[in-house]
């Protein structure tokens, strides 16, 4: 991790960094079976505690590992990792067991969570299932606390976003489809 | 609507006008109370039949008259409405009862929905909300279906957005905190 600065993220101000809308990497594991998966819907639903939804078909190889493992973490890619994250988004490791290789994927571990994170994003956030079982069965649809958070200072410090002043390279990533993304842009504000 | 050109969306496209995770004007109407509050929260759930979420707080008008009228629609607003977005977001129609005449925000109506949309928007969706009341009460979660939608085709024709070209106020806004916002940026294509 020698070219990232990696700084935890208050819980409070964890939505900050979905609120924007980033298209997502999850990432789980059981045992010692991992998977990552790209997923474009993905959004905070609350404040404090912070918790997130995120919309796990299920044909997905990573879906499995988070009911099995009770646990998911989201985080944040950017545009040096988007022909991986395509990938990642199309390949099911169900048909190519060697797709994080094949993908070029590297893990790495936050102590004490058995959930991997993808190297190389700029932000991770580690969440817990509260089981919904109507909402995963009918919606495919999954809740989280977010119980540790953490980004890349050198874009995300002091509770903000700094995109303005990042190389390109940093910029996060909106999907919309085919293989086309949008870079996230300028930083404006209200009077 | 003059300045606009207003062009229906297959449903089956409709998530492409929320999957880059724009920030979101939210709009509801029960008999002759109309409402709109701004929303970082909504997100496309299901692609076919087109469903989406949204996290509506119970402290807001606009939850009021989703639940009374059982629709809402979601709009994409653009960086020429960002002072009306950011004050939809911060004041409460029920403290401040002329807030759509304070806000300058005009309303039009496309038949046959008895559900307002907000001028100047990028996209429209109408949604008829699913009833799931544990949802609602514990997540202010809200499932919508999407039962017609239309958008500016300025900015998103043939089921694609098209903001390269376009001009910089119709960048669509996505939130972060503090009257901070960012405009979408550059298209990109994974290889």
């Amino acid at each position: 991790m020698s070219a990232q600065d990696i700084t935890a993220v208050e819980l409070s101000k964890a939505y900050r960094l979905l609120n924007h809308g980033p298209t997502v990497l999850v990432s789980a594991q059981h045992e010692q079976d991992a998977d990552v998966m790209a997923a474009a819907w993905a959004c905070a639903l609350e404040l404090t505690p912070a918790k997130v939804t995120v919309v796990l078909d299920k044909s997905t190889k990573t879906r499995q590992l988070v009911e099995q493992s009770g646990y998911f973490a989201l985080q944040v890619p950017c545009y040096a990792q988007i022909d991986m994250v395509h990938q990642l988004g199309t390949i099911s490791k169900f048909d190519q067991p060697t797709k994080l290789a094949d993908c070029k994927t590297e893990l790495f571990y936050q102590d004490p969570y058995p959930v991997p994170l993808v190297t190389g994003s700029l932000a991770w956030l580690i969440c817990k299932v509260i089981p919904e079982p109507h909402n995963q069965q009918a919606h495919d649809l999954f809740i989280g606390s977010v119980v540790a958070a953490w980004a890349d200072s050198r874009v995300f410090r002091d509770g903000h976003w700094h995109f303005q002043n990042a190389a390109k390279e940093l910029r996060s990533l909106h999907y919309i489809a085919g293989g086309t993304f949008y870079l996230i842009g300028d930083e404006v504000k209200a009077r």
